[in-house]
């Protein structure tokens, strides 16, 4: 089955209002009084969304801030998280728990609980992490109404230089810590939650995402690549050709924030205008102007055989 | 590294106070109002958790039960579950579905929301799931006093037998049923919560289980194997002897409540009294009196190599 079908037989099952219908990130639970609680739980997957090669500590980290992410996206505050883990080889875990440490220090989040099991022989590592998440307004993905401005925080595309990199490229350690240590944009989060109609973060690249909010909000998105946030680095390293900049548009992994404004309102935080949503569904891409076709795969998605 | 010895780094990390220092089975809490939010995370491993040739939907069912008794060794409501959960073959994904639609469907818990991976070819399933519930009174583990009673819900031992049925000896249907199906004790858990010291469910055995909520309590506990209440169909299937008895009080994956009372106070729910705890730290066993040496193994514990 593919993720899409899956989703639609879970559909089907008994779902919980909080559940938004399974089109978001993360579960709203209403609160009988504010701030709602905030759940979200993801899959780390060794080969599949980490490298065997990257380090123990830099995979903790990871597996902690794409979730952190999530709450980020629905304006929350972290309250804890439950870590399922496979015990493997000692130095892998110990080196595994320092950035376990490092990662719940920086972003003051707790640990909550969890589970371990004992890693098997030659299978890859598969983590497992709940965050739990209060936030006094939590905006949904499927909010933006035509006419809304798209806009994202940060730059894109460094991480996908990063994993790149990682692979054995030749490029700076700027992008490669992008592609290894994200930041989740809590503050951000908690502050565009309020004035944003919808809200996401940026995990499988800027047009599969915002394509997704578009269509989960039964409008259509246009998108001009020029004005798409590159850094100072990633134009150094890929250059600044139609490609270079259509690359960095539909890389993964950068877990900034991508959010509808109503036209007219400059967001709360340092973010930039890449879009416009209108009412006819599908994606318009223009590079400065020009029109450009979409491209066959417009990000990261987890549906290979 | 152990799981010992895991827990014990992660000791030392940030810890939310709702985690009771890793030394239960879910996280509690404290909301500003009564209930409280109770946190419950567990994997399932195939090979570890459960056999390849177990049918899907059993797996559903059982990952479902698993997460549910920890909620219900807190006196809690299902509020819901986020479920990881890795895409593999058609045939398995579809039985898993009715499976974990039955099991959501009996027990009143909606789905909340979850991630799904591809399932890497060769190696063994994870399966993840995340539960949350509402209690007005969540029992610890480390709450037996010396004096208190240690009882049981429902038989020990079943499921035991059902595993040794999978795996392919000979017995009846029933024993299958309790390794395969468990029942979380949610009724009976909201029932005892309020009344009982301590609480949690048998996943991993009753003498290993019991053990560690006398350690827990920093008390010892004293118990009979002749009072460890055991089924009809599982006497018939392995007979009274005291080899027999052992094995039932070492066996995994029963899911029933095992809880401390104050002397002289009556459980509210049906259940039997296996034993008392007393100040001295450790486990003494006796065999309808006649003392017994603790086996080398009191139960099933995760930490093979």
């Amino acid at each position: 089955m593919t993720e899409a079908e899956f989703l639609e037989a879970l559909r089907a099952l008994p779902l919980h209002p909080a559940a938004r219908g399974l089109t978001d990130d993360a579960a709203v639970l209403p609160a009988g009084t504010t701030p709602a609680t905030v759940l979200t739980s993801d899959l780390l997957v060794e080969g599949v969304h980490f490298l065997s090669d990257d380090p123990a500590d830099t995979v903790a980290w990871k597996l902690v801030a794409t979730n952190l992410s999530d709450l980020a996206a629905k304006g929350a505050t972290p309250v804890g998280v439950l870590l399922g883990y496979p015990l493997g080889d000692d130095a892998w875990d110990r080196a595994f728990l320092a950035g376990l440490a490092t990662a719940l220090a920086t972003f003051g989040c707790p640990l909550l609980g969890g589970d371990t099991v004992r890693q098997p022989a030659g299978s890859p590592r598969f983590l497992s992490l709940t965050a739990i998440g209060h936030s006094d307004a939590a905006p949904a993905r499927n909010g933006a109404r035509a006419g809304d401005a798209l806009w994202v925080t940060g730059t894109i595309g460094d991480a996908g230089a990063g994993l790149a990199i990682a692979r054995g490229a030749d490029g700076p350690q700027a992008l490669l810590d992008r592609y290894r240590r994200p930041t989740p944009r809590l503050a951000e989060g908690r502050a565009l939650a309020s004035v944003a109609h919808a809200m996401m973060d940026v995990s499988d690249g800027l047009l599969l995402d915002a394509s997704r909010m578009a269509a989960a909000s039964g409008i259509g998105i246009a998108i001009d690549l020029a004005d798409v946030p590159r850094s100072a680095d990633l134009v150094r390293y890929d250059g600044d050709s139609p490609a270079a900049r259509l690359a960095a548009a539909t890389a993964g992994d950068d877990y900034e924030l991508l959010f509808a404004l109503p036209p007219g309102v400059t967001p709360p935080v340092p973010a930039t205008c890449v879009g416009r949503f209108h009412a006819e569904p599908g994606v318009t891409l223009t590079d400065d102007g020009t029109p450009v076709p979409l491209p066959a795969r417009l990000g990261f998605e987890h549906q290979g055989g």
